[in-house]
């Protein structure tokens, strides 16, 4: 219907009014979330994202350290947005008040909350790297004792659908993410011997705390290779790309460039032998991504090199390729943003399939460039 | 209602398809709006900020050089999200399919679309400068004949709440919008005697365009003074200042800096003879600013600087102040983005008055930070 | 004379080698330089500067931190060039090896070394702030008691053409270089009421501890105004101005810009009562500025609006101007770089004139643009 | 000798007099050089570099479109240094002046300029890629026809010392420079099946010109892939390396970072079968390095990972590396600024020995950091 010329819209008005009236009956039905460790760059993000989630709730943000500051104290972002303070709870009186709850501390402490909040009956989303691994990989990657395993599916919503139906959610690296996505549906068709992923991040996944790294004029003007062949996130990668193709070879070596967010991943893909010429044809190779993709929204096949600006502030992760003529290797490229599509946004998407939402709830927004 | 411990949500998702049919009912009474000139930054971020806007519907894209060009082939960030394409309409057609129309054109070019589209009964929000001053002050400042001008209310709404029943709105400049709300309330209270204007943009401002300029090693690790004493936003900052306040005095110098978005504005502010212990009074400064701005929820009194990365996507703006000890002086800090509380985001803010919606309905939404 | 067509040069070859020889003999003559605090931005600027000036070789450079440790740890810059490693030597020790001592210690700890290496017999260059102001100042100012007052120059060179005789030259800060070199020669001709400068600063400035500010994506994309009204280095400013026009009014501000080196200065001028006509005009202030930097050869009047770019790594000092039409407002713009001419490259100007050699002996080198 | 407390060095000074006379006999041994296209950033670079060589001066820099005009017109950093004007010369004109000439036009039109200077008994060095490739591999490379083949030494210092020799020098691209030095000690020795190249170049690269990869909205907070298999530069890379090393695998994907300056290569190298234990071997490893680079002034081998601003405005090329556990792979970094040892700095590399020069004269300088 046209309302052409309107200037008090008393119809609509009206109109929306009673919608209102409707949606505040359903008011109640909304999922009381809670975030412990709030006071990071993943855990303002999650704040932020989820601020205008229309099923979703923020009850409680716990930091030991800024109990009973407002969030906006270090999230000035988010002020006249949110009104709630950081308080010091125990992972039982989080459980009692959240129906869902994302755990946004650092790697080796997550393991300290998770059995409590899981015990107390509540479904938790770990940001950390505490339960993406086999206990034997994570002990071995961490050079650390886990002290309270617990079963957890990968949280890569795209491969993993079962997180539905998951009481504990291992949210997965951001690098393993990018690569992972750029890289599975050739793995899963055979078509793969070796992935040499180069991989650029931006700062931001350093986290809040100033470092050497970080300092603006180490980092202006600069592009910092680091863990050449080391990078923690390997075995993420190994272990998904392996699932989808026994025997593939990775290597990878991640950058930190000077953007704050972003994370633009290269994947050199060499050929099977007898794959080359799969990979040298354009349309079966996109073919190939589309048939993989075709119930994943996030994931766009890009018309062209994809843009960190592309998919900045947003859940999308964008891929495209390109063939070496007379060669082996087809390079991927795909971009995510690493605090959203590589942290808390797919950390919502995962809340979204837990909650028998459309996995878009809340996220179906474009990035913003420039 | 708490819903622990549940993976199915079988209630909420019977009240939530409820919502949806009901949703559906009202649907008709989506105000449908249109964007002439869609292919510059200012029509991208309309398209943005519009894609989660709950009451309205982009239903025309105009552009003469991409017509029948997908809005991602400039837009990428849009892909999935906004299947339209761009149309080479003349106003009379846009009209037709609107009931709000935004012109985004060049400054000069606005006036030859705004005629067509206000005698067709639509009503029109202009993003360029060819509305916002009175036709001898604007010929003056553009050295240009105005081919048509029309009554218009300027849209900076926190000054202007009779944008509400206007046909036509033109939407401040961006430096105005950040420089005109840091000082308008002092200005009201009759305490200023002169402001020393300096600010400083993102380059986004400056359009799409490659320039001199906006070229990545001209612009890097730097920081650009141009027009130093002549930009044409002189004349739309002292018209709004000296309607609160006849006969101050405004100096401005504005400067690009290597930032994509946001504009900061430092306003040196000189007492008025013998109102110089009230400028050195921070609560009655505070007072005045919280009365002046009490109705005005995107305007936030910063605790700290403002951050541009706490404004940044964002419509608000943040100030701060601080007094000179022993002097005449105070100076207020301004933040916004450019792009949002700078251009598209205020006129969306418009919008909603001349909609009889809520000035915050799909703007509620904080900055994006880090 | 030429050499048309030679390939091995075998007569400039033998005229090099004869030439090398008288180099060699006069090389006892070399002034030996230490550098007292050389793990810090203005230490390795200074390391950076002299590894070219023909009169100088630098013996010691001190760090108890970095004791033993080769320079090339914290400069990895100057590998190759420099094989020094750092001494944790007392003012004693650095006094015997050294002529001429360059103190880049933090400010209120250079006034420890200070009074052992003049008593000493060596001379000294503090690029501290312990030795710009009269004490009573200094002390008012840094809120310390001052430990060891001494008789100091300011060495502010074009301004301060005695530093050649002194004993202690106390190195301006980086801040009031700029800021009076673009105002001095109109405050000296009495034509100046009052400067409203706004002065935008490379995070270099605050040093190579990383800090929240410097925190790269709290820098990047943004500017940062601080101490808005109370920087320490107002003093300075309103010193220098003061002695060439008494009464002048100041106020300054300061701000971070996503920079790593320069200073861009905006002096808004206000001009004494009567003089208005005389800032108006174009011919006569350039000619007041040409005649005031006649002999200064490191100043520069730029034929636009003065680039970091163009002083970046520099020691020159690029300045612009424009009057404001119909007003009492004269804008000038100065750029420097903060590390040289604010710093370091100053500090050698004035070790040039102290050591009786041309101020550009080691300094006669462009900006690094792009 | 000390000369503790003096203030007036009348004996050095002296001494400094006397050699100054001396120079003065000597100084019509100067070489003339010339650069013909003056106007770009390697044409700008040269002349930044070349202000203080001991043994050079420039006397001619053409520029059809600005002929008349200073140099400093478009290198405003040049002011006060150099105070050329540009001329529209031909080729004849250029030779008759100097000794020396630099060409720095675009690709495709050297080769109208080569001839000429030849002929007229210049030694040429060009910046552009028209003498880089044999003839066949160039006009495939470049799809053009070659309109004036010359023998041509590649110019690559390092691995052509027959450059002393040379009437026409082919000054490698950025790319192949810092590429080609990373792996050529590994490629001699046999150990390398094959190499894949992840390069990150700073825009600056990409020329003077404005375009949209380098607006800056465009290219802040972003890493751009581009010619993903294509880059032109790779036949360079594998001429050089297959000299070393017959029938190695070479694959290259360049991209562009939000830096002006600097290239930094990450170079996957996978052993050749046997040689896996070898590459793994960090000492053996090193001491391949060294024994190659013996005579390198320019490599230096980084103590820890290169930095971009390391070698910013220098002519240094940093190297390390680091051996992937339990893997075939090597992954080796390197760091040169793309203008100065990827262009002018490396040209004038070349003119040294060419002139029977020290290589290192007037480039022996440190990068600027930070």
């Amino acid at each position: 219907m046209q309302l052409k010329g309107y200037t008090g819209f008393s119809l609509p008005s009206a109109a929306r009014a009673w919608r209102i009236y409707i949606i505040s009956i359903v008011w109640d039905f909304m999922i009381d979330v809670g975030i412990v460790g709030g006071s990071g760059y993943t855990g303002g993000e999650l704040m932020r994202l989820l601020a205008n989630h229309p099923e979703v709730k923020v009850v409680a943000v716990t930091s030991r350290k800024l109990a009973g500051k407002s969030v906006t104290t270090v999230h000035p972002h988010l002020k006249s947005i949110y009104s709630l303070s950081f308080e010091a709870l125990n992972g039982k009186e989080v459980a009692e008040r959240c129906d869902i709850v994302f755990t946004a501390v650092p790697h080796g402490t997550a393991m300290d909350w998770v059995p409590q909040l899981l015990d107390a009956g509540t479904r938790v989303i770990d940001l950390s790297s505490d339960y993406r691994l086999p206990t034997d990989v994570f002990e071995k990657t961490y050079a650390t004792k886990h002290r309270a395993p617990r079963d957890a599916v990968f949280g890569l919503t795209e491969l993993h659908p079962e997180v539905a139906h998951a009481k504990l959610v291992g949210n997965p690296g951001c690098y393993p993410t990018g690569a992972t996505l750029a890289v599975a549906p050739l793995a899963k068709a055979g078509l793969v011997e070796r992935v040499v992923y180069d991989s650029k991040s931006g700062i931001s996944g350093a986290g809040m705390e100033p470092t050497e790294t970080s300092h603006y004029p180490n980092m202006s003007q600069n592009i910092i290779p680091y863990k050449l062949t080391t990078h923690r996130h390997v075995p993420e990668i190994k272990q998904e790309l392996s699932r989808l193709s026994p025997g593939i070879k990775v290597n990878f070596t991640p950058h930190v460039i000077p953007s704050v967010r972003g994370i633009l991943t290269t994947a050199h893909v060499f050929a099977q032998k007898g794959a080359e010429e799969t990979l040298q044809d354009k349309n079966q190779v996109a073919s190939i991504y589309r048939e993989f993709y075709k119930n994943a929204p996030f994931v766009r096949m890009a018309d062209a090199v994809p843009k960190l600006s592309s998919v900045r502030g947003s859940n999308f992760c964008d891929i495209s390729f390109e063939p070496e003529k007379d060669s082996d290797r087809l390079v991927v490229i795909s971009a995510i943003d690493n605090l959203v599509k590589g942290a808390s946004g797919q950390a919502i998407q995962n809340m979204n399939l837990m909650a028998g939402l459309d996995e878009k709830t809340g996220l179906w927004f474009p990035g913003m460039a420039p």
